[in-house]
């Protein structure tokens, strides 16, 4: 991060008040009569509908607007576990691009804990508050039993995004790419380096999407993941590859038709870069730092596909894509959960996206820079405003299709 | 309540959208650059000047101008237990008028739980998020130890308004009315019908404003609380009164200055009240139907001072002078704790500004009725827009005066 960026992102964070949210009314509370409306005593009135029928929760409170950014600061975007206080700017930063993007209110709750039972009951505890709850930043494994606990708890969406939004993302970038290389998901081989939070979520949705189990090899520290070797956890073990020969990424590399990094920098070298298969397709999603730079991809061949985690390069693979779209579909036809039908339909949205022609308004909040499907365009821009109808429809439409949708679809998101 | 406003308050509460809050970004996210500060990478930097520093988050988060409004809907208003969700559209409105009143940031988070350990866990475990925490109709004898461990283990404000803020706004008023009727606190006798949240808050603050102990005679369901007498829990036994032989209401009114009523509708009867002392004070706060009405007081007896809950006769005793007030003195100097001297500068700031001139703007929004310090306006409007420095500034010069600021005094609060 260049220094310019450091002072000024403190000094954004400082001004014009600490911190980037505020809480305002959306009704009015000049005279002595709105007050009675608002509180005591008016304020009875949805109190007893509510307790006579608690949907009517959604009728007369921001409950089916408002989703809860939940974080234990244990896994802060690539700095590690700072703890929960630390990770405050992160999540009101979530909470403000689910309101530029998708209108939805969002306040982050920081939980100051590490156990993963006393996270699930206080998230449990505190649900009613929310019409949804974003999880962010709380590291593995912890992060798939407090999942999956609350998704069993709460019948409102739960849905960590670490896990994810970049999963949604990336097989949405990951299909135009092996497209545009000419390869057929049914058939790519891709090798997976990480087995975190977000790496297990890609793998599950990439299958989802068409790829063979046996044509993914996932890497963690000690190697590549097969049946029977140590240190395989029960999320890990999913994706063992008991097909695959090779024991390191320099072996898997060989001939492989896509590179899904989710590590480190650096860690894929010019020399495995030459012996992928032709036409390569590279996510190095590492982030500020890539797992190869776009420079030294571009520099050993010439027909390669890069996509990256960052903004100053083509193809950023950014979770902001995703999310606030996602929850704005759930939220709108009262989704009880978001399910991987949700998820997928989200993925195809996003890839369908692509190949439209892009806005002018789009070019422009890009500097002017034009954009056309192909290889340094395989994903959208977070500011295409196609995205909220095209992604948050899918994503309803697929809650309508899979019966947990409480309301009906709205008019907005029919085709 | 009439139809009208209950067919008001509901459509109130459903447009122009659900509910009556909204959170909105108060910094720009129209450019790549702007989410690139507002979020990854440039975030990164507050969140090592808060993992640097904890003080920091004051500086880059709303943290500390955000109230967290927490309730369990064990006490909803004079509704009772109806449970958490219930509970949401009195937090939402005690949410908007700390934003109208005070421009705190304030969002409510309903606990679905009863278990005292349960919610004290909850409410600490993400407390981190907040400046300060409003506690809300969370019932009896609950909110006692609830609110005694949160104010152990959390370093910022914990305030439970239904106890605190009462007891505030009705010292402040009382002790005008002794002034009015030629009476000293240090000698006023008073009956307390009720000995709940609110009573036992209130009967604390009226001591330490000055009243005796031994002149004031607690009463509950079962009658006059004495030391010995049984069903009288530790936090009624700290008003057990052994100087007075009365057993019952009818007894402990004869002779009596002054009535609080925190109980239950019609409990005084005219005949009650003509056996009071010369010139009383009666405050009948129960909601919406007092202990006596203004029209049989007035028929009865033509020297008394009469308060009420209501906001349609004169004196309404009403939450909204003390808290939103209150947390803005203790957010401005970021005190760690609302402690008795800042309740009682809180009081007699309140009591203080009833006997200045009332503003025309005030008259205006009160439908054009003049006030004048006397019988039928013995505190200060809601809408008095003095009210945020003259009681914002009296909490933060208390909170510096006993050393639990941890920033100095703003130049606004210099006297």
């Amino acid at each position: 991060m260049s220094d310019t960026l450091k002072i000024d992102a403190l000094k954004y964070h400082a001004e014009p008040k600490p911190g980037k949210l505020s809480v305002e009314l959306t009704t009015p509370a000049e005279t002595s009569r709105h007050l009675s409306l608002a509180y005591s005593p008016g304020v009875a009135e949805p109190v007893r509908a509510i307790a006579e029928n608690p949907e009517n929760a959604y009728k007369y409170t921001i409950k089916g607007n408002l989703v809860g950014v939940i974080s234990n600061g244990s896994a802060i975007l690539g700095l590690g576990n700072l703890g929960s206080l630390a990770s405050k700017p992160v999540m009101e930063g979530k909470a403000l691009l689910f309101k530029r993007f998708a209108n939805i209110d969002a306040i982050d709750i920081e939980v100051n804990s590490s156990d993963v039972q006393e996270i699930v009951r206080t998230v449990e505890l505190i649900a009613d508050t929310f019409g949804g709850i974003n999880l962010e930043d709380i590291k593995a494994p912890e992060c798939f039993e407090i999942e999956k606990r609350l998704i069993e708890k709460c019948s409102i969406p739960i849905f960590h995004d670490d896990q994810h939004g970049t999963a949604i993302v990336t097989v949405a970038g990951m299909l135009n790419a092996l497209e545009i290389q000419g390869k057929k998901i049914e058939e790519a081989k891709l090798v997976c380096l990480g087995a975190g939070a977000a790496a297990i979520s890609c793998a599950r949705l990439l299958i989802a999407a068409g790829m063979k189990k046996e044509n993914l090899v996932m890497i963690d520290r000690t190697g590549v993941i097969f049946n029977g070797r140590e240190n395989v956890n029960q999320y890990k073990a999913e994706f063992a590859n008991d097909v695959t020969t090779a024991r390191t990424l320099e072996d898997a590399i060989v001939g492989a038709d896509a590179f899904l990094g989710l590590s480190g920098p650096n860690q894929l070298s010019a020399e495995m870069l030459k012996k992928m298969a032709d036409k390569p397709v590279v996510f190095a999603c590492s982030n500020p730092d890539p797992e190869i730079s776009p420079e030294l991809a571009a520099a050993t061949r010439d027909d390669v596909i890069m996509a990256t985690g960052r903004s100053d390069y083509p193809n950023q693979v950014n979770n902001v894509l995703g999310f606030p779209f996602i929850f704005r579909g759930a939220l709108d036809v009262r989704a009880t959960a978001i399910n991987e039908e949700m998820k997928l339909a989200a993925a195809y949205a996003i890839r369908d996206l692509a190949k439209e022609e892009i806005l002018p308004e789009v070019i422009e909040a890009y500097g002017g820079n034009a954009f056309e499907y192909g290889k340094e365009y395989i994903i959208p821009k977070p500011l295409d405003p196609r995205l909220l109808n095209r992604v948050g429809g899918a994503v309803a439409r697929a809650a309508v299709k899979t019966g947990v949708a409480k309301v009906a679809l709205p008019e907005c998101y029919k085709i």
